[in-house]
């Protein structure tokens, strides 16, 4: 099965295509490069052509073509994923649904939209509809695609209060097109979502989404900052657990975080700081003044409805989720990170144990998360590199411990998952991608079945530019 | 101290004051019936007038008036509360602020109303004006103030999602008047608010509220049945779990409440099935159906947006909190009720528990509730009263098990809550009622310090008709 580049792309001629090396090579990364393992694997990685489909149909003669052709695709929003799940490890095409943006219908609760909608004029467009906003976002909210965020995301900016976005409830359905001889267009709803929702399009591609909305506030953007670091977490915790107020983003930052990478806010923190970012919605600031109250050791230092900076920090919420990496990251190029659950009930014993076995080797960046009803801590943590095998030993030190590890040095779903094959997603990978063309390298369990996650899945056809 | 009532009607004449015999002792009344115990104690209980103040101007006259001549003052809404909260014990003046009924302002998230406004009419006005209701209410919504609910409930539909009202951010701001020489007017916020917040108007009057407002939905409301009643408690502690489903009201009821006492229900199901009353948000429906489909053994039976039932079962949540007791009562007077704590997390073994010691003299009817970020259950059981012997015996089987009891029997404010005096409520009242004309006989801590809680309260100076 040899790809027949030449054929597809002037089969696709008429579309959209991106004949520019250095743009195609521009258009084939996403933010891999938080991680010096996928670095040191994916900097190299190239697709042959770029072509953006300007609607569903776009999409399927795309599709099609190239399921005739022999040629994978890889199907991208604005490619500010971490794990490389956008990165086109056989070459070949890379589908971007930039141009499939329409926000489609607005109603109380709900919006329809194309995939290739960015969160924030997602966000705009619900706003100045009915002044509703979508429940969760991640920290890339300003460049981001919804298509992206559902496929290759797990919840944000939001999730405090809502979950993730594999909880019921937070996808309402998923239109989605396969990749065979003649593709079809599914209509995916309830159990069936989780098919193709964080499958890094391996199994289909979603053309239409419906998503939940909640009512958007002004939130109050805020900092708190603590000297004792186990004061943070608990206040957040506290704060999430207070269930008549209502809160958009709730993380905690190690010291010396704040003073060493956030460079508007280092003017107003010590080095031994630890710092909270929060957002409240304006009608439970009384409540949340109340609840701050009620904790002398906790000082606010910023609000943005009321903020006495010379020059403000902007969101704060791109300050959290990984956001707070790519800060770090800016200052100190040896920072990478982790991404930890910490789950109820056992979540602040164990950060208290991993901070004093790692810290300040890692530095605890929490973010408050629901799972299951409970308030419970994601860790972003923030890991000075140092070596492979040392990345792996601090892994390991988690996982030994009870914290799960969704180990973003790794490009494939289950590595970069719990470690387990999704039967559902391979179930539906052999019916709508029969050849295996979509984002080929990304799912372990249809190349190597037998594999035993004893080291790093190697994909044995990455193919680095020349 | 002698009350002058002649003197302070004459003072008072020229405002609305109500001078029909019938309609001035309905005015006395609220619904302590619901209670044998209440019922023997009570019932002859009635005002000397009743005064509708028109104003905030006309209450600081009421009080000024009645504080010159000694004369109590009782205050109420509609009376719909369960715990003789405005049975005006020593008689004197009930104040009813069905004039002080206005919405004043509504915000995104907020509403500052007054007092006498019902809670129906207040959730109309604010979906009305931008698609908001209040977070929550009491199955009395259609005929309940919004200042009754304030200072004499905790909590109601809505509570599964936004704890209770004594939660910090449920309310915002209370506007209260004291009973002085010189009534003063306070704005009360934050800490402050426990102060006169279910203190049954025992320490001033609330003239004017501000509140949280949360989006108004068209709610679908279900019932679903199960035939094993810890599936059915089960079943309504997974959904509230459910972070991304939005639910108003989750309540269980054990059988055969279902069957015998609601009426249009009873066609539906058999003596054998227990019940779960619910209302998701529209947009979580489909959530909603996908967590139903795991769950084989529950069936829904009725939806109000799609029934073919021959006649409508009405609004679900009016099966619900209080209403519940209501209904059985109207089918079987021996009927009475028990509020009772199931706390986190050992509320479902504890239910269980009272279940296997108590079915079917005590049913079960569970509520869910958060509190402190955490599921879990108010039970509002359904009692077979015998005896009032019988009946503080089941209460103390509920306390020795752990379960905290809410004792609906008694009328005073620390009988009828956690059994202990709320020192700032107390100090309050030394400060704003120094005659201890508000509400008397409400608050033991005022009346009899030493009281040792080792029996019912009686209030001395309790006057009942002639």
């Amino acid at each position: 099965m040899t790809p027949n580049i030449a054929a597809a792309k002037a089969a696709l001629s008429h579309l959209d295509i991106e004949e520019n090396t250095a743009a195609i090579k521009s258009k084939s990364r996403d933010f891999f490069w938080y991680s010096p393992v996928l670095k040191a694997r994916l900097d190299g990685v190239v697709a042959d052509f770029v072509v953006s489909p300007r609607n569903e149909g776009e999409v399927i003669e795309v599709l099609k073509t190239c399921y005739a052709h022999d040629v994978p695709v890889t199907t991208r929003g604005a490619g500010t994923g971490n794990y490389g799940q956008a990165m086109p490890l056989a070459g070949g095409c890379v589908m971007h649904l930039r141009h499939m943006s329409a926000v489609r219908d607005i109603q109380p609760g709900r919006v329809i939209v194309e995939p290739g909608c960015l969160l924030k004029d997602l966000d705009a467009a619900c706003k100045d509809h009915s002044g509703q906003e979508i429940r969760m976002f991640s920290s890339t909210w300003a460049t981001a695609t919804i298509g992206g965020f559902i496929a290759g995301g797990s919840g944000g900016v939001g999730s405090c209060t809502w979950g993730s976005l594999r909880d019921l409830g937070n996808i309402i359905r998923l239109r989605v097109v396969t990749m065979e001889e003649e593709p079809r267009v599914l209509e995916f709803q309830g159990e069936e979502l989780a098919r193709v929702s964080h499958a890094y399009g391996t199994n289909g591609i979603i053309t239409e989404i419906e998503m939940p909305l909640a009512p958007a506030y002004e939130w109050i953007e805020m900092f708190v900052a603590t000297d004792d670091f186990m004061d943070a977490a608990r206040f957040a915790e506290e704060l999430a657990n207070e269930d008549g107020i209502l809160i958009k983003l709730a993380t905690v930052f190690e010291a010396p975080i704040a003073k060493d990478y956030f460079q508007r806010v280092a003017p107003h923190v010590e080095s031994g700081t630890n710092l909270i970012g929060l957002m409240v919605a304006p009608h439970s600031m009384d409540g949340f003044a109340t609840f701050l109250g009620r904790r002398p050791g906790a000082r606010l230092i910023y609000r943005s409805d009321a903020s006495d900076w010379d020059r403000g920090p902007g969101m704060v919420f791109e300050y959290g989720w990984n956001h707070t990496t790519l800060r770090a990251l800016k200052v100190d190029p040896s920072i990478t990170y982790l991404q930890v659950r910490y789950g109820f009930p056992q979540h602040l014993p164990l950060i208290e144990q991993m901070r004093e076995a790692l810290s300040p080797e890692v530095l605890q960046h929490l973010e408050v998360l629901k799972e299951g009803g409970k308030v419970m801590f994601a860790g972003l943590s923030l890991v000075k590199f140092t070596s492979e095998a040392r990345l792996d030993e601090i892994v390991k030190i988690h996982e030994e411990a009870g914290a799960m590890v969704f180990n973003p040095h790794r490009y494939t779903l289950e590595e970069g998952g719990r470690q387990t094959v999704d039967d559902r997603q391979l179930a539906f990978k052999r019916e709508a991608d029969p050849k295996g063309l979509l984002n080929p390298g990304k799912m372990i369990a249809w190349d190597d079945p037998d594999w035993a996650f004893d080291e790093m899945y190697a994909y044995p056809k990455i193919r680095a530019a020349e």
